[in-house]
């Protein structure tokens, strides 16, 4: 990038220091769900025509970005911004689980998506989250876990194999 | 492989000859599950305590592999040795369908998990054969898409997300 930045006409590079101001000092947390946008609350809280009876609950930006991707899902979002990781000092009160509560204690939402990361941390992250909001009423699901489309069952790793097993549908 | 054999002492050198020839000469397929084994029937389908009631279809012998290596599946199996690819040249009669016909004819079996591989000639493969076992009343189950295990949502493919998000589970 060093190398970019000395290659650039001046003009060029005032444009490009100017929008990482923009950038730093525009964009920040919807005070809904805590995604990153540069109006609040953020363009997909507030779009119409999504449907606000599902919240999917990710661990970072990062991931709305990826479940956006897919074009499939069509409900509301909500970031955590981290996973329990008590190794790493990261316990409840470091998620945005108090906002969570608060967004579901307002009712209207029916179901809540739990798609956090597919490894340890993302797991007890969901159990935990799944296990606060029993008392709530809500239908908690979890993504499946599986074989990748478009895989190769030989070089599947072993637990995701027994997953894929385990978790069989019926044709 | 070459230079590793030019390097061998003459024993060894014989010894793998011998081993190639014994390979090409015992290792048959099973009459029974059609996996590669060197007594018929083979281990899998000999062994007293594996559950005789589901039958695992896969398209290899070294799916067989990579099933055993999970330690969880107690089935018997199926090898079809292909999976349907017209283009190819694969249809129906070229994969070992009528001998998993008569097997599921015998009687006992209550399930049948497809276990192709997660693209399109495993997919169409399994809803071909899901089809086709209908008539006999059997439970037909395909194993599962998803994330894989110690992944992150925010590397997984679009097609792979929208799978595990349609399949989701309640926690």
């Amino acid at each position: 990038m060093a190398y970019h930045v000395l290659e650039m006409d001046k003009d060029e590079a005032q444009a490009l220091a100017q929008a990482i101001l923009d950038a730093k000092e525009k964009v920040g947390y919807c005070s809904v769900c805590f995604n990153l946008t540069d109006c609040d609350p953020c363009q997909v809280c507030q779009a119409e025509g999504r449907d606000r009876t599902v919240i999917c609950v990710v661990e970072d930006p990062r991931d709305v970005e990826a479940m956006e991707r897919t074009r499939e899902y069509r409900g509301l979002y909500h970031v955590l911004h981290g996973a329990l990781s008590p190794l790493d000092g990261v316990g409840p009160d470091q998620l945005r689980l108090a906002e969570l509560l608060q967004r579901l204690r307002q009712g209207d939402v029916r179901e809540v998506i739990m798609a956090t990361n597919p490894n340890v941390e993302g797991e007890a992250t969901a159990m935990y989250i799944a296990r606060l909001l029993k008392p709530l009423g809500v239908k908690v699901t979890r993504i499946a876990h599986g074989l990748p489309v478009g895989g190769d069952l030989e070089y599947a790793d072993e637990v995701t194999l027994a997953k894929a097993l385990e978790n069989r549908r019926e044709l």
